[in-house]
């Protein structure tokens, strides 16, 4: 990237110069702002053509600033999209860097952009379509590991699995049904995701520092042209959700981590040599230093480990924003970092976790063995049941009789096949609601691309 | 109460007994789930109606069993309502003392009505219920606060403030704004908790121990009676489920929290007796042990603490579910207290927050007194824009002026009647969007109490 | 109780009235501090026992008012001992309580008491004398673990256990080695209690309102008669240390409870039908509503989910603390909540977790089915490395012999002694630091308890 | 950096290749170690050159193996602190090129260094060290900021500043009594670093992957050689103790960033225009982009903001960790990052506060305006109790004199003088203390640059 020779902060005024901030307190206020910027500048430029093509409407600008602007912001996206944009830390940060380098390109009209906003809202907006994006990333991924389990489900169907509960035998199991709670949470997930979208999906740009600007700014305009649902109005209500629809989307990540942890530390246990349940593909596992023979399940472990790190970036966005009363503090500059890194730990680890799901087997052998009698004795009260006793006698019966050594495991194993036709049940159900979420999830992306037509 | 004298744990069988469990281990093991679930007992009672009109749909109850069941049910209801219901410790919890007083009360048919379920989705549906219904209280307690904020903000049109960025005076702002601003950040949690509450509308009951059961169960069928929107289908995603939706409606509480929070550190700056720009009515303050004069605002102080109860809450179920594989493990019996205690605290004060916008007053005189010259420079840089100077100009050109102490605040502050004309059109917008979702929170809320005729 | 019949708060002042604050509003505000407050008022009574010989010594207070004040002190102690003295929520708190009690009690001695001193620096002290004590319980817990631990280790010697490592066969462990590590574990946390104990020891008494009093108070007096090691000097340090000792403590119990948690996962997996390598006691374990056969771990679980209540308490309190800057505010009092329950779970926990390790038995016999080859294949490497190979190279040597299946795990087994006979003098050097930690616990111990000659 | 050319990890093995862990996979277990690994590599030498001496002296080593792996030791750690040593992301860590290095540098020795020891007690003890060293860093950053505080205090004496207690004004404090408690809360903090580095002098060298190994290891001459006070004994204990000291001491680091957060919280306070007690030179501030008057305190809000990213740290290796029953798992090497990022944050921040306590201004004559009456309307309570009058009636009769406007603030501002007086033996006994201390610290300092001699 050039164009930054300008290099001046959007503060700078006459008589401000560089050395007016000693080195040190520049440093620290700049921060990681400079790398971290990088992951939403390209929201920043969708959003600024937005912003000028409002203030062109308004009579705020010019049609032939905008004749220039616009090619200028295309010019940057493409630097953005080549990886060739970068942000001197001189210039603190990404919405600055751009300024200067529209005013490079474009001369008088890139000083022009910035009427009417303010690096607050500039921020806000950026950060509220990374937030879109980053949904849509996460239900792409979601839907591609809840179709592989849905699969994995059907091609499993009849294996039993011991069913523990207080990681105790209690009642059997299938590998089916496992693979197919695995899909069920990630349509949940995306569930969840779709209906955050909406939530977020109100633009904050126009509000400037929190306080509105006496120009006429066409709020309406920019929310329709960058596809948001709805305006957020209040200026100091803009302002104070700074962080908040942050905490809520790393929130989402952090659930979507949770189930995967989850699931991972089953595989974790279900690999014990004890269990043998699963084998983990060695291409999957990592060796020790001093003990030759180990193969390690470490993939698992950090996809487990992975959802305290986002736990930890829900949290730090949390801590950062809620010793602020109103109005903007630099203390929100923070917060970025944290849900940059959340997202990419949540969408890696999406996707390590649906290789994962691939590469694995279950051992039809070990699973036979592992049968238990204890995992058939409630079948035996619900026998009773069907019979007519009350479900409390049927209890008090069926323990009398496993204590005396009479429940017939081999008689009581046919019943599960109750269990797996309703699990067939549930695979075609779900099938079908995850088809049509797809859809949705399709439109949202498609309308989420076609932003960069701002740019044309 | 009575009811109880049966005395017996549901897994109690012919020859366990009382002493067979060491008193201090089974203190430990109940712990607080006696108190806690008169939280949740009257959504149990629900449901298990629910339950034993299914399973006389699918004849695994006569009709003479359900036809003494829901009278049975209906007086438990009845003591409820009446604080009356008590939970004997040595029966552990709300649903052991349901089966037994059902048994007391209805005979034979009180052991039936656990045929096909077991406690863990006994307690899932309880607490769903329970979810859906805290939401509703929510969001009734944030439509509240909403409609005075937007009666305040009316009442305070023209009230020019300080416009605080970092804490330094930045640009006017109004009272007005403020209270809008309230109700705006309301309107957006009620948005979210109808959102949440169409998430959580999903049934768990009929799952059992978290693996289904050889029964002819109609889950879809207590789907319907129980007002759900979804039956959530697999078992073991269903089991795994439980925390996971106390953990969103609990963030969901803090989220709501957290925006007390803000603005009750707000009131209290704005209390300090270098601005005097509010009056809190000294029968919300208290006094010093030591110091005659004090009128301290504990009750915004303890406002703001609460959100940190309600954080805590956040973090303790988070941290007890984080660590469990898949299926039931007792440790999620410990997620059923912070739950009702986020609760407690965010409606109390809710209530609370409505009482203190009521009761304050802003004080016109010393707001005036306030106004800085400084709030108005960047009005100053806006007019040269409607000149036609380039924002960027315009700014270091306003700087100068500024420097030179040229700035004519009188004449700018005029302006400032262009920002509140656009918050006239916001309050308008903001009122009808607010009686729009009144509706719907009505129909969900008499959804929720319909639930009752269950019972006739 | 008596001698709340004046009930009057600390700042009610003539012309306040009870009706002055808002019903609600006083509910809201006292919160829990009168059920809490139980748990601290016996050192606020120990405190203000100094407290009235310093103001004696420093001629504030006559010596016939501290001859009536000193026997009402003790009267009181007497009421708390016996669990009769209660805190009217009129009062507030027990501070309050207290003087209402001395003044009916003492007459005009009573309204003495609280010169040169705050509610402020009054919870102070009175939480800090609580944080002592609460360390010395829990390191007179934590020994009683210890040798317990200690002497099942040496009991225990010569029993081989699968050492797991990324929850794979690693290499041979022992029962032993476990139960030394619970001990060791157990020694290090004393060790930090200790040093904590120290830390702690200083004396906030007499800062008042967290700016001093201009009266002749002498502070190292009060220190000395309340046994602290050290005088707080600043006033303003002082009173911001309000929050920042309880969450060290807090820590502290995290640091112990999370201890527990380790270990009762360990035996929660060691007690899976897989591997059977622990027995718990039937009168341990719980049954379930639905599965007749169950036998459940829940105290093991409990003890496992207990460490996230309390690691949710030192968030609790890190969070109200966070946001504050210098000086008292109210939220402050929301701190004591999360620290008397931490306790409370703490210690209950610690002797729950002692009756768990005592009633616990390893199973010899399926110990020594699990013992598999791979656990022997390190020592083979180490074999050759003394034999005078590198490490690395028979490392390499040692995986082709494993491949090729020519590892002899009988030969191998035996070197194992070698890591039995450390653990031998592990045992003893363990028993002798425990040995002497304890001489300097009941030193601390009785320190603490003299405390109560202040009243005699 | 050469040497890496063998490019084998630790536990390559003849058959095993690069292809056999699929990439993707790889990246994710590699993680950020080889960057992170950079903080802690030093370490690892001096701690790999004390294992070299002891296997030597245990005759594991022969002499001139030693011979060439101390100089090839010397010439890694020459390197390292030349920024020169990398780490090739294909050897995954630290260790891993450190034993590639030797091996390439010293032949055959190179693979004899990791006799008798694993990766985890390698990585338990370089880590170890680092805590130790960063404990030194910080309580040297805090000692240099409590000197500048007590210097500013003296200087400053005399000077009032209203005490607020609530926001609202308490009774008069002053600018020393400011400083001084910023310096007496470093104190504070300085005594618990000196606590836990005793704590964490705890030696884990020597327990190879956590179970010991059959070999002649001395490890009491490791402990002497790398200067721990003790070595941890027992290697499942030993083990078990991965990420609770680095908690610990992320914890230490979060109370110093809290305590630099509070007091920051405090200038951005004062600095404000309703205010203006404190002057805070323009080189630390910075610019908006819309607002030309505008001069933003951000280090002061980046300093209180960074509070918040330590605290993450702390909660997230606490979340990491407590999932995890006894022994090794992979998730262990996420807590190394948030370490190294609290540390170097915390470090950071330490630095900037000593700027900003040595760049601001107090406006004595802002602070003379700011006197109110109420200030010393306790001293007028105090007053009446000097003169023999209970404290209680005092209180009323104060109040009653407050209300009738009789309070003569002139006169009564004299009694600050006891204050102040009290404040210079404060500040004689606290340098004299730090005086003590700073000994200790030197002597700590001096015995950790000495391990290099490990090298020569």
């Amino acid at each position: 990237m050039t164009g930054t020779t300008s290099g001046k902060r959007l503060w700078d005024k006459s008589g401000d110069s560089a050395s007016s901030l000693n080195k040190l307190i520049h440093e620290f206020t700049v921060g990681s702002d400079p790398e971290i910027d990088l992951n939403i500048i390209y929201w920043d430029i969708l959003a600024s053509a937005a912003h000028a093509k409002m203030l062109n409407n308004s009579k705020l600008l010019d049609d032939k600033d905008l004749a220039v602007l616009i090619p200028g912001l295309k010019k940057a996206l493409n630097l953005v999209k080549k990886d060739e944009f970068t942000i001197p830390r001189e210039l603190e940060d990404c919405h600055t860097a751009l300024e200067s380098y529209l005013t490079e390109e474009c001369g008088d009209a890139g000083k022009r952009i910035h009427t009417g906003r303010s690096r607050n809202d500039q921020v806000l907006v950026a950060v509220r379509l990374y937030l879109r994006a980053l949904i849509i990333d996460s239900v792409n991924g979601l839907t591609a590991v809840a179709n592989l389990a849905f699969k994995r489900a059907e091609s499993s169907l009849g294996i039993q699995i011991p069913g523990h509960t207080h990681f105790q035998h209690a009642m059997p199991a299938s590998v089916g049904m496992w693979f197919s709670a695995i899909a069920e949470g990630a349509i949940e997930l995306i569930r969840e995701g779709l209906a955050l979208s909406e939530l977020v999906s109100i633009n904050p740009l126009g509000v400037g520092s929190g306080f509105g600007a006496p120009l006429p700014i066409d709020r309406e305009l920019t929310t329709k042209l960058l596809g948001f649902s709805k305006t957020q109005r209040n200026p100091i209500n803009t302002q104070n959700s700074r962080g908040k629809y942050e905490l809520s989307i790393v929130r989402y990540l952090s659930n979507i981590s949770s189930w995967i942890e989850k699931y991972s530390y089953d595989l974790i246990i279900y690999n014990m040599q004890e269990l043998r349940w699963v084998k983990i593909p060695k291409s999957f596992t990592t060796g020790s230093s001093i003990m030759p023979q180990k193969q390690n399940p470490d993939v698992l472990e950090l996809l487990r480990g992975s959802a305290s790190r986002v736990r930890a970036s829900e949290f730090e966005i949390a801590s950062i924003i809620s010793k602020l009363p109103s109005h903007y503090h630099r203390d929100f500059q923070l917060t970025k970092e944290p849900l940059v890194k959340a997202r990419n730990i949540s969408l890696s680890t999406l996707s390590i976790f649906k290789q994962v799901l691939e590469g694995i087997d279950f051992d039809i052998i070990e699973l036979e063995k592992s049968k238990s009698e204890e995992l058939y004795v409630t079948y035996q009260a619900f026998r009773l049941v069907r019979q007519g006793m009350s479900f409390r006698d049927a209890y008090i019966e069926t323990a009398r009789l496993y204590t005396e050594g009479s429940i017939n495991k081999k008689d009581l194993e046919q019943d599960f096949a109750l269990i797996e036709s309703s699990l067939i049940s549930e695979l075609a159900s779900g099938k079908a609601e995850l088809l049509q979420i797809s859809n949705t999830i399709s439109t949202k992306s498609a309308e989420l691309n076609s932003l960069e037509n701002l740019l044309s």
